[in-house]
């Protein structure tokens, strides 16, 4: 979604200073409903609060994770209507009281996994979970008044929020620790991937496994989230990086990033985990389970070598399913762990992660322009 | 067991040399099948052959391992006639061909996970599973030659080995990669502690986890493993200490070593995991399972704090049942991990460990004397 061509306004020309402090009518591509065509409409959008920003968002980008709260995959998780939308780029409107480290006219990058910056969480070396800000599939309003910023045209419907961002709006309100501020000149289309799935997928490589040169690598499924952490293990200079995923289209795209090998587990007759240990003489130095698939979960895990194996699981589980591992397995000295947002903390860390994408030691361009298929029927506008 | 009493001798008063070369008569306590009363008689002790050496067992003692493959609970790991045992402390009487660091009349430990020191694994800072003489409850023989070097008196039957070590004998034979030489004037019947109970425990704090002065830890089941965590915990000056299991006696001997608190879980309506976050705030930093269940194994892993918490799996676990444990949970920033022989690298860790304890760093007195009653019924001698 392209919202930049309004030049940073609606209602007119009004500068920033004229909107603060006033009620938004914007457009909005609002979710009636479980599966139910999203609908573009006009809503209101209050003023930010207490160490609240208000956004323009100038580009969106679709993540899966809006597809499967869009079809209410998870009835615990529903509520209607919604603004969904988590990954963007955007101008501070306004800026509520207490925030001081954004100002009006800042080009921010909305983060889902948010950084109060104060909390045991925040203060520990150990975790990018924020105790108010983390990523809460469950939350719909906002953390400081339990309230919607967002209401029907008329005003009498509130609108829910989504993953502490709800950025398919023209305007969206978050907490200040839920926007990151980017570096001046930074290309805006392409800071909206690191919202979610370029943070995710590199992350996990850059952070959570710390995957050094010349190690081997797996990446079990080639979405967004996959071929993110692809372009990690390239960037750090992976000696071999394996591609798995059931869709042979994925190998043309794979390649282009940076796999070596592609498996398509349809054309084995054994275990992927079996191939790749013939490939690479025990098995990959690190895997990525990046399909949410508890089976394919097991292969990444089985995949890596005994000893020092590590696998980092960023794929959503919809399934109740329990990890097929039993605990002996565990004694091989493979490690499998979790990893959310890429265990960047997104406020102290993304801009720095920002400028290094700017500076090319990374590239979003081959990123932009990833539109599977099964969106094309989530907008009626 | 304490065979110290015959001076490192059997057939007489030979010196060392005297003996090398020559098979040895000496007395065993053999297991002749699953779950019959262990009989103790005269065997054939092989001499070494290249890079093993052959040890005067001095003092062995028994742990769970033992029972369980005298039991015979996994039929695919048992076989009859067998010299179990694993825990000990014993004198070398001779080497064989390629055997330069340890000399006839070192004093060593057996260590059931040993080092050959030349492999992928030895070189990797990542893993104490050697490639050759990694613990394998599957296997009977020697690595070299793939035969036993014990046979009954009259020769005609092979009695197969365990866990690289078989340390119920006056004499066994085992690779050279598996004998530690341990400091001189080390206390011989604490160093028998160190081949695995205390190793496991002490090394899962120490090494695994790397408990910090301060931290909070939690130990599911007080066992010789889950006692030597609490006294490893102890020593890194740990803040809290609590100790879970649902035999009331053991909050005696965990307090005397250094629990701060005991659960027992029949005393409680609610899961342990609350119990213990609503004792400490949300959790403990670290929690140590020593049970061998996977329902413990799941209340250690929730009784940690969510964005550090970090779980060590200590315990055998014969149950085919897979861990329960969701993959999404994963993502509360909650890690587990198995760990053996408390990844120390025996060959070339182990010695600084034992002086450490000689030390007085940590103490091994409490840890003599722990003999449960279920192995009354071990021995028939």
């Amino acid at each position: 979604m392209d919202n930049s061509s309004s030049n940073g306004h609606v209602n007119g020309d009004h500068r920033w200073s004229e909107t603060a402090g006033k009620v938004i009518t914007c457009k909005a591509a609002v979710a009636p409903g479980p599966g139910q065509p999203i609908v573009v409409e006009e809503i209101l959008v209050d003023p930010p609060k207490s160490m609240e920003v208000r956004i323009k968002i100038l580009y969106t980008s679709i993540c899966h994770t809006d597809l499967s709260a869009w079809l209410g995959e998870n009835p615990a998780q529903s509520i209607y209507p919604r603004v969904l939308g988590h990954e963007a780029v955007g101008v501070v409107e306004s800026v509520g009281e207490g925030v001081t480290d954004l100002s009006p006219g800042d080009h921010v990058v909305p983060i889902f996994n948010g950084e109060c910056g104060d909390c045991a969480y925040c203060d520990s070396d150990k975790t990018n979970l924020c105790g108010k800000y983390r990523v809460n599939p469950f939350k719909f309003v906002m953390s400081g008044d339990g309230a919607t910023r967002f209401h029907t045209k008329d005003g009498n419907q509130p609108i829910y929020h989504f993953l502490n961002t709800s950025t398919f709006s023209e305007y969206t309100v978050m907490d200040s620790g839920c926007a990151v501020k980017i570096p001046p000149g930074a290309p805006l289309k392409q800071m909206t991937l690191l919202s979610c799935g370029v943070s995710t997928g590199l992350g996990a490589v850059w952070n959570t496994a710390n995957v050094q040169a010349g190690a081997t690598v797996a990446v079990f499924g080639l979405g967004a989230v996959g071929l993110a952490a692809v372009e990690g293990a390239r960037a750090r200079g992976a000696s071999r990086i394996i591609g798995v995923d059931v869709n042979p289209q994925k190998s043309i795209k794979g390649k282009a990033i940076g796999i070596t090998d592609f498996i398509n587990p349809k054309d084995h007759k054994k275990p992927v985990h079996e191939v790749i240990r013939e490939m690479t003489g025990g098995g990959v130095d690190y895997s990525f389970e990046c399909a949410g698939n508890v089976d394919v979960l097991r292969e990444a895990f089985l995949s890596t070598h005994d000893g020092w194996g590590f696998t980092v699981v960023l794929g959503i589980h919809p399934s109740p399913r329990m990890m097929p591992l039993h605990p002996m397995e565990l004694f091989d000295g493979r490690r499998i762990v979790g990893c959310v947002f890429g265990d960047f903390k997104g406020k102290s860390q993304l801009p720095a992660f920002a400028k290094k994408c700017v500076a090319g030691v990374s590239s979003l361009v081959p990123f932009i322009f990833i539109f599977p298929s099964h969106f094309n029927n989530l907008f009626l506008v």
